[in-house]
């Protein structure tokens, strides 16, 4: 399907086919996809969470008032922003530019100081805020790698942090749940799938310059 | 392509092919796929500006420490967050879902409430944080979008947004550049090509519940 396509075709999925679950292979290629976004420096701050244990997405579910499609989709993920970027989250990216790249990590200091002179302008909470940006750009490409693979998808802002945060164990992990989005297959019968899409008109969302 | 194998053919261009250009209609599939991205209660808290005119992108480029890309690309797209969002921006996405959904617009008042109750709690920052987020979602559509179609894009953050708010008269319109995307078709001979792409293992960026 095209991307254009797709996405006329996507729509936040609320009532899923319980009975319909991802391959394997589906949700592989869609984490890969994700984990091949690019991000600002190439920081990557954040992490997934793939739950499909039932009773931790029950107690997701509660903190997330209940919304139903956490329990009736196939798959939970739980997109996780790092809560403690520092210089050693540089140098860790460093020390992998090195590998990946066969360079001496020398030839690699100015890069490394660069990035740390922009980070280190931001205060603590700068810092995260800029990680969840991250973090939703990596949403928008899971979104589409879904949408383009068939693959219905509800991205879900609606819960308590703090509650979640609790359940995956994500404070000690230095990580903070940012948004959720259920992975499925849309029932036969999920009337959201009949209602025309509410968007901006082109000339209220794209300017000429 | 598939998405998959077009994230691991795209990068981070940094020198273009100045002689390509995309064709309107690639452009417009471009534009159409971003208005359509999901983003939190639909409202789109966002505004895309498509800047051909080399005068203005000249003068970009030096909001962005020169970086050659935005003169040698096709098009620069500067993406821009509200900065006023309030009742009035819901109570016109309201008036766009009855027309939509060919509904009474009554019947839309609980949602109203309850968008108008979620975005009230947020202070002004804390709303354009927000706005920020589901603009980089939009980011990550445009990204995939692009990649899908064999057309090279650079986000790029190293800009002065004062600047670029001064230079396409965002401040007048309540909106503030988040974020700067060049589109075009890589040189043969950009040596960025062919580095190796630095992603986090998959390990440290996917865990299973």
């Amino acid at each position: 399907m095209s991307l254009l396509k797709a996405f006329q075709w996507r729509y936040a999925t609320k009532k899923y086919d319980v009975t319909k679950k991802l391959a394997s292979a589906q949700l592989n290629d869609l984490l890969e996809t994700v984990r091949l976004s690019p991000s600002s420096y190439g920081l990557q701050p954040y992490k997934l969470f793939v739950v499909k244990d039932l009773a931790v997405r029950e107690q997701i579910s509660q903190a997330a008032m209940g919304q139903p499609q956490i329990l009736s989709g196939s798959h939970l993920l739980v997109f996780a922003t790092e809560t403690n970027l520092n210089e050693q989250s540089v140098s860790n990216y460093i020390d992998a530019a090195a590998v990946a790249r066969k360079a001496p990590r020398e030839a690699l200091a100015p890069r490394e100081a660069q990035i740390n002179a922009a980070i280190n302008k931001l205060s603590a909470e700068q810092r995260i805020e800029w990680g969840k940006r991250q973090t939703y750009l990596a949403l928008g490409v899971l979104i589409s790698a879904a949408a383009e693979s068939g693959i219905d998808a509800s991205p879900m802002e609606g819960f308590d942090p703090a509650q979640v945060n609790a359940i995956l164990g994500l404070p000690e992990q230095n990580l903070t749940a940012t948004v959720l989005t259920v992975l499925g297959f849309r029932a036969a019968d999920d009337e959201f799938a009949t209602f025309a899409k509410v968007r901006k008109d082109e000339a209220a969302i794209i300017a000429q310059r």
